[in-house]
């Protein structure tokens, strides 16, 4: 086969069949084929789209570019969850444990920040002790122990996503609903799941600005998980402000624990993130066989929190997998940063906006992200929204705080983070956070 | 800069200041951005185009990363011509020792064959000891002396230019038209020119298929070669059979000393090639001051050929560049072919089409062009058409001779050859060889 005229074709808008797919990505990972032929097949990508058959050839190819774990001898239907990314969205770290605490062993393979969103593996990082570079012997030697483990995408795991990815990230073909759709299911389909519930984030501070292309994307992730077996529930939510209050690495293990506690998340400016982890924890107790309904599961969901089963399993995951329980009991233990600094209104009225967009690029700058793959992460940086979307303030009184070691990075977040926030005269409208629910039947409002 | 940023911006449609194309383009060329990135912002301009301001600047980049010859001390206005490529183009062996001859100094830099197309220099260089990798300093010798000169593309000539093209050959990024006029302008405003002639070829044989796109082309060549102080003529040819009788290296030398003698191109097979060459000759001596209206300037040209002074100045510039004077002499001195294949006709009738493509295609496989870049061309071998379009043929008739040394080649070129041959028992219409002229003021029909 001749690269050129694969990548014309594609060009041109003509579909690919599975053997010219694997041609060009099982070329790629072995160094058969040059990068610039395969990044200007991956733009072509992105003008052209891909049809559902090449979208299924390309997951199943880069899916079978690696291992594909093995949990049959796990009992219970396994069910993860993957969100296309936010800003303060830490769910994985309250619904994991929720789940695996009612019953359904959660097997989860997370990622690192990415752009101006967090990544679950840095959060879990910030414990003190936590490894999340398990092997696949230790993978499945923690999930059958206590029916939860959290780790990072190992070299086994779909290795040609994770070369395409790193190609995609430098030539500006992130950005393709099909290459997404596969990069996701190829990896989520090696964990050994027999299920997977979606958050697909819509919104400023998602990947997918609009709705459409949520409504999209979600139809797609749906159809594969369909194709390779596996049942799949995708919601599409809110990203138009950040979930929750903290925005950064420990802060959001501290959010979390506090909400796995239940002493945040209830009618405070937690709910909203607890409402989203309600959901989804919901969704997966359905797919695990030990809810009936949606109404059910949340309604066991929230039980696993006031009984406390949650926080244990969550505590028994840090235990697992190398992580101080101390750190977790007090959290006041942890190092303070350099510099915490408070942001004020300067008019009194009622927050309308706070750009998650401005607000995960500041927690960037402040330490908590990656400006390069290579950058090390902060763990103390971030952010504590003090005031959320709704919320009445008077002029002179706290949106937010940052906190940062960088002297450098303090004046300027302090004006880009007061920037993100949009002061009103009249309280905005309530805006609705779960818009709606995608299954292989189609998309319903929620 | 960058230089993601730079592609997504390309991607999304945004013109791009001629700092951030630079930064592109000297970065690829020094080596600190790598060919992968450059490859996909390559292809999101075949997708996204160039604005003029965009292809303009592109040009001058170009033209900028490498020498401009200077030939100022060369009395007369210098006027080159380029053709986007055919089958069987052999113009620029004729149209510039006729230029010459009749006073204009035509300065040429040409390049090889491409794709399915031949390519000057390759057809210079299968006459014995032609040399055409002249220096900068002997370039300028050879014009001061006979006022002609015939070389390819030095290292000096727009380096950019040769890095990208050799990127984009590899990528499917060629089809581009800014990319492409950009190309073709970069090195021809380097070589010393005071004025261009243009040959936009359109049909199957031509990278541009449709009048719509060769149209396009003109009109960006013809604007680029104005903002450039330049004046500059374009005229779209139709290129739906090959031009002429040969295709091939020698075999096109052939036609070309027949034709510039006098003794072909007359009421024969040939009259369309020399149509094409009159009508660019003539528009050469327009700009280059030696005739008055494009009908002064063809009529001067067809003298040219009839006194003889034409071949006289192509024996100056195959003596002035090494090439032996014998061999155009006494043209049947060439060695032949091993193989010399003759391809009938299998039913009675006229001839409605001649696949250019597939002649061109044949050709290659003959030995007369390249797959790879870096393969030999064997001079001798090409194509000889017998019939043209419109010719009446009898069943069993010769349509066709090929030559070639490829004992492999035979079986399938005969059949290749007769196929691309379209045989209807009505005589087609006439078809117009000179579509249109595109000048500064407009596009008008031939």
């Amino acid at each position: 086969m001749n690269p050129v005229e694969l990548i014309s074709k594609k060009r041109d808008g003509v579909a690919l069949s599975r053997e010219e797919l694997k041609f060009l990505v099982d070329g790629y990972v072995s160094g058969n084929l040059p990068d610039y032929q395969l990044s200007a097949f991956l733009m072509a990508c992105y003008f052209r789209g891909m049809t559902n058959e090449e979208t299924m050839a390309f997951t199943e190819i880069m899916l079978h570019s690696g291992k594909i774990v093995d949990l049959a001898e796990i009992p219970g239907v396994k069910v993860d969850k993957h969100s296309t990314g936010g800003v303060g969205d830490k769910v994985s770290l309250i619904l994991a444990p929720i789940a695996a605490a009612c019953g359904v062993p959660v097997p989860m393979i997370s990622g690192r920040s990415l752009g101006h969103t967090g990544g679950t593996l840095d959060k879990l990082e910030s414990i003190p002790g936590f490894r999340t570079n398990l092997s696949i012997a230790e993978y499945k030697d923690v999930i059958a122990r206590i029916g939860l483990v959290m780790i990072g995408q190992t070299k086994e795991i779909a290795p040609a996503d994770k070369k395409l990815y790193a190609l995609r990230d430098v030539t500006a073909t992130i950005e393709c609903i099909p290459l997404i759709a596969a990069s996701i299911m190829s990896k989520k389909l090696a964990e050994g799941i027999d299920g997977l519930v979606l958050d697909i984030k819509t919104g400023r501070g998602a990947f997918m600005k609009s709705y459409e292309d949520a409504k999209m994307l979600a139809s797609v992730l749906v159809d594969i998980g369909q194709r390779f077996g596996k049942e799949t529930t995708g919601f599409i939510t809110d990203m138009s402000e950040p979930l929750g209050v903290a925005v950064g690495n420990w802060t959001e293990v501290v959010e979390s624990v506090e909400c796995l506690r239940g002493t945040r998340g209830i009618n405070d400016s937690s709910s909203d993130l607890m409402e989203v982890t309600h959901v989804l924890a919901g969704a997966m107790l359905v797919l695990g066989k030990k809810a009936a309904t949606l109404e059910e599961g949340m309604g066991r969901s929230k039980s696993a929190i006031s009984n406390g089963s949650a926080y244990e399993k969550f505590l028994q995951l840090v235990a697992a997998q190398g992580g101080k329980i101390e750190a977790i009991e007090n959290l006041e233990g942890f190092p303070l940063s350099g510099h915490s600094i408070e942001v004020k209104a300067a008019q009194s009225g009622f927050v309308a906006e706070i750009d998650p967009l401005e607000v995960g690029l500041t927690a960037i700058a402040l330490g908590a992200g990656r400006r390069r793959v290579d950058e090390p992460i902060d763990p103390k940086a971030g952010i504590i929204i003090k005031r959320k979307v709704g919320d009445a303030v008077e002029s002179g009184e706290t949106l937010a705080l940052f906190l940062t070691d960088r002297e450098e990075a303090v004046a300027s977040s302090r004006g880009r983070l007061a920037g993100a926030f949009h002061i009103t005269p009249q309280k905005p409208p309530k805006k609705n956070l779960i818009l709606a629910q995608v299954t292989t039947a189609g998309t319903k409002p929620f």
